[in-house]
């Protein structure tokens, strides 16, 4: 109706992996939502300043008016709330806790290693490469040969990891394109075979394909943002 | 019965902050529990290892031999099993991402601020103990003048911030019987009035005050630590 609010808005950034982690999430429940895209970095919208005072990042998942902050908490809202159909959670309380402890381990990874090997000047941070293999060769282990983490079904661990793994893939890809060495990528496909067949596999799936960006564009917008970055340590 | 293992173990150390919120989680249920101590920083037990082989940290809560890591999921998981009595989490989806987006927030900035304060040579790291203040100042105001963090009762967000807190001032106090200025405790009294007045109604709780360590003990370890760490940054 003309002037209503939409019950769900997600407050979102194109190529964020954050931000998709909520997509997929509320693509595989089939919730109807609008997604409000933010223009950053160059600005931040007063509604996500009020909605997330505190990070002031997305994504925020704004329901019924009322925000919910942080990707991880996201999705465990998005699943509490619309439990209709495909429970992301394992119903079992130590399987629940298993994938949430695999979560908060690439929560506290991944965003820290991407800043020290792929956005400074010079030398990446010594150990950090190191410790990012570390993380998803136990994840390897932990998927072994089933299709999702959680067995036959896409759950919340698969969409919590999807978008970070991708985006490792994707900050590889704006190296090769910019004409420099790509070593993790190679290492990646020799050394993980399991994620590397899943992470196509979930490719696949409609929830994931109608939310990956353009890979030219982001390697584009990988490369400017490093530059903005690396300059502002010059 | 002689040999059996008690069905619910948690690896602890007597004055770790995250250890103490999984044992006020336990006594606020009334779960029978064996305590086990790790002699740390010395020595790590063989069965600390094996059940936290990623973090080998504490607490780590074994139920029926499964190990469930870190310590707000251990909170999450004692409150999913034990549903008999005492909830902890908000049973609204909304208020429950609230809570767990404020222990998300501590969990992120505590340990990190309390390294680079009182664990450093010579100056605390620049606008540390201004993001730890700036954090309990947004806790202050979300207490408001409410008994506890959900209204009326204990739960997820209190049982999870209160070790934190009590242990800032115990960090504080060391500093004092060391002799040396202890700026946050009287800042701490004088801005969070209610913060202040939470943590004294939380300590005569028979699950808080069970679990309190001997505060001159607390002291004597933290200057021991500090001592050690200090020396290994020279």
């Amino acid at each position: 109706m003309a002037g209503e609010q939409p019950e769900v808005v997600l407050l979102s950034f194109w190529c964020s992996p954050f931000a998709m982690k909520a997509r997929i999430a509320l693509a595989e429940k089939g919730v109807p939502h609008e997604i409000r895209e933010e223009n950053l970095p160059h600005e931040k919208s007063n509604l996500l300043l009020r909605m997330n005072p505190v990070h002031k990042k997305v994504p925020v998942l704004i329901h019924k008016g009322k925000p919910v902050c942080e990707s991880s908490l996201i999705v465990q809202y998005i699943d509490e709330v619309w439990t209709h159909e495909s429970p992301l959670l394992p119903s079992d309380p130590h399987e629940r806790a298993r994938a949430r402890f695999w979560v908060d381990l690439l929560d506290k990874t991944v965003l820290s290693v991407v800043w020290s090997v792929w956005f400074v000047k010079g030398e990446p941070k010594e150990g950090a490469k190191e410790e990012l293999m570390e993380t998803f060769k136990l994840l390897e282990s932990e998927l072994g040969k089933k299709d999702y983490f959680g067995g036959a079904r896409l759950g919340y661990l698969d969409v919590s990891f999807l978008p970070y793994y991708l985006w490792i893939h994707q900050l590889e890809k704006a190296n090769e394109t910019a004409g420099r060495e790509t070593e993790l990528k190679g290492e990646m496909e020799a050394k993980f075979p399991n994620l590397e067949g899943w992470m196509k596999r979930c490719m696949l799936r409609e929830s994931v394909s109608a939310v990956l960006p353009d890979p030219d564009r982001v390697s584009h917008y990988i490369r400017q943002i490093r530059k903005m970055v690396i300059d502002a340590q010059a």
